[in-house]
């Protein structure tokens, strides 16, 4: 078969595989892709699931979307991979529909399977689950939650990560009375640093969920449905359970495989090669690293899927593209309090070796003259011995994400406080503050550097 | 006298004269510095005027604020600077309630006068000045301007920069009939690309204001008061003119101290100091260079102001600061839109000797599902030598002006496209849009590099 009409498999159809099929054909025009997905249709924004158990976005069905099918381009909907052999370099794909199974050929494959919702084993869970006992990972449960919210007075959301936050105060705007319950005390621990999250819990409290965080959950109750969930010794009766806990990397394959697994995610290179050089992971069930300090690093976000589809799918197509590794910029929508961060925050930048300062500045996103100014809270972490900057988190009614997307830029060039200080800012008092938080957060960091290093 | 009692003047208490005593006091705490400012009162917020005007702020009162004075810190408000006299370093002030004059010795003296609003030489205008000609530049004159307004059906705005736009679009919401004139066709033609400038002009259209661009106006006609304009021979009835035509920097001090003029600013090197190595210059009055390649440069922009004033001040303070440029970061907001630019557009990177690409997208900064979904069209121009990022634009209701920042400090970092393609943006459906446009136009301009270097 000529170089122009290699095979590319694509093993899921989520924001990895979408991605890989966009980098892939804008690298070769000529490849020939398949793409295998379980679902028996194309795509869903599963970031969009919260809002849509809330009823702001008014139907599941709009965050389904479709990728066109071309000549060059094969979706195997409803078909689901089963194996792949690494020494014929094919892919065993089983129709769902039909039960029938065939070989697929590949030059190269991407495993792009993404991950599984995790499911804690909290005593009496197991004999509950659907009964009562929900998770939300796709339109077709986060709809059964829905359903079961509309004829239900109460819900308790067992995580209080993002998924865990945004569905509470879903509930929440269905009417419903909400708890949320953590185990760790700070929200988003690897993210934001305590004071940060403190913000959370205040805005989270004033929307009327009640908050049980830092409390275990000992068991869910009930005989033929979900009555009750005892917290930290506490009963709380409830009707609904919603377990947002995580999700676990779907790597069973790449496993089976033989490839190389680590941390429980599929190993991946710069290039997102995994152990074996004509097959690429990206995505959910991908292992990468950090792109500060290159440690080993596994980061459950679409952005982070995309930029490495972008690379993962420019080389299997032939490129010879670089993964700068993942900074886990993210941002929430929590009821209507945007919680965004990037790169390190201070625990996680020690536990890296680094010694750090933080600045820190609570400012409106306008001036207060304006009407709809709101507070933002910036927070940006700082390495003490290279001035560089490491991290960022922001909490606010409007703006945190775009100030976090500043400070990953930041980040990501390696730039040092001093000369991030320098950035002009567009200024209008109808849309921003001269002297704006993040301004105010990176100045307060700068002269803490000062007094650190006469310290030091 | 002691080095830590080191005596600073500042002519001028706006966002220049402000930032600088702040910048001074961060450097050196014990520094005795007294502000010298013709109003009777501290300072006040000149682009909030359009909003006031137009209601969006409730009191012109609210966009005054207090610098609290300090054992260390005079404010001599209601005085003038009426001479420099560089041999006996002293500032000659008179206090314009009394009449008198006193001498004010300094070590070191910034000049911050800002600047005054231009007026054009339009026959007729002479004797209607007061009789229905109006500028914004101050409180007062915006408030005559809406009293006015009030009183009338029908505005003309002369000029349709920033201010033209703004004090428009606030007129129109009063419910005058309004007409705009501006000589030349394109919008921002120093900050946007005509195609960009096209989109403002749409809106402005649809906000129901009357446009007449790329046409000179003949005359402004009445006998004791504005009855109309002539517009390239057409007559157009209005009660009301506001000339938005820019401003004219205020350096007839530093001109008779004999200090280096340059394109009408004063001139000042990269610590922000003039020809004097005593005497700074920053703000509207000052002449600095582009950040990009140097080139000198005059932006009259509060940004600026701030930035020059955090390294003239610290300077002037004993500092040893540097300026990095001026990149003309500004967004304007125009009714509800955002128009926001940084760097150099394409005619100006060409007048500056770059052969330049450009990317450009119009999405929407969420996904169309989210209800609030808008389009934002964002613009980046790249050297094609380079590949450095030259600058970048934006126009849309939501969003233009942060990711116009986001670009500024990639112009500032010096950085390629191929480097900020590679930004990691936080991603929420409630908050952004994976496939964000501003990425969007980075990959069209990375193609059309690719291309453009294909051919040299």
């Amino acid at each position: 078969m000529p170089e122009n009409q290699k095979k590319l498999v694509i093993i899921g159809l989520g924001t990895g595989g979408m991605h890989t099929i966009r980098a892939a054909q804008k690298k070769d025009r000529s490849i020939d892709i398949t793409v295998i997905e379980r679902r028996s249709y194309d795509m869903f924004s599963p970031c969009g699931l919260p809002y849509a158990v809330g009823k702001r976005i008014e139907d599941f069905e709009a965050l389904k979307h479709t990728v066109p099918s071309t000549r060059r381009l094969h979706k195997l909907l409803s078909h689901e991979a089963t194996e792949i052999n690494r020494e014929t370099k094919t892919v065993t794909v089983k129709d769902l529909e039909t039960g029938m199974e065939k070989k697929l050929p590949y030059d190269k494959l991407v495993i792009a399977t993404g991950s599984h919702p995790r499911v804690l084993r909290i005593p009496g869970a197991e004999k509950l689950i659907g009964k009562g006992i929900h998770v939300v990972s796709n339109p077709e449960n986060a709809r059964r939650l829905q359903e079961a919210a509309e004829k239900s007075k109460r819900a308790f959301i067992i995580g209080g990560g993002a998924v865990g936050l945004e569905i509470g105060a879903a509930l929440k705007e269905l009417g419903l009375e909400v708890g949320i319950t953590k185990k760790s005390l700070p929200p988003f621990p690897n993210s934001l640093d305590p004071d940060m999250g403190e913000k959370i819990i205040e805005f989270v409290d004033k929307c009327g969920c009640n908050l049980f965080f830092g409390l275990g959950i000992d068991s869910i109750n009930g005989t033929d449905h979900v009555e009750s969930v005892t917290v930290d010794g506490e009963t709380i009766p409830t009707d609904i359970v919603v377990m947002a806990v995580g999700v676990q990397p779907e790597i069973s394959l790449a496993e089976k495989a033989g490839l190389r697994i680590e941390k429980g995610a599929v190993w991946t290179d710069e290039r997102m090669q995994t152990s074996d050089p004509d097959i690429y992971a990206l995505g959910e069930c991908a292992l990468t690293y950090s792109g500060i300090d290159k440690t080993p690093m596994k980061i459950d976000l679409a952005t982070t899927a995309y930029k490495q589809a972008v690379v993962g799918g420019a080389n299997a197509a032939g490129g010879d593209e670089r993964y700068l590794g993942t900074f886990g910029t993210f941002v929430s929508f929590v009821g209507d309090l945007e919680v965004a961060s990037t790169g390190f925050n201070t625990e996680t930048a020690m536990d890296h070796g680094f010694q750090v300062v933080s600045g820190r500045a609570n400012l409106t996103n306008k001036p207060d003259y304006m009407p709809g100014a709101t507070e933002v809270s910036v927070k940006i972490i700082v390495d003490i011995a290279s001035g560089r900057v490491l991290g960022g988190q922001a909490v606010g009614e409007e703006g945190a994400a775009w100030r976090v997307n500043m400070i990953a830029l930041a980040v990501m060039q390696g730039m040092t406080i001093e000369e991030f200080s320098k950035v002009e800012l567009a200024y209008c008092p109808a849309v921003s503050e001269l002297y704006d938080p993040l301004q105010a957060s990176v100045d307060v960091a700068l002269r803490r550097l000062e007094i650190a290093r006469k310290k030091n």
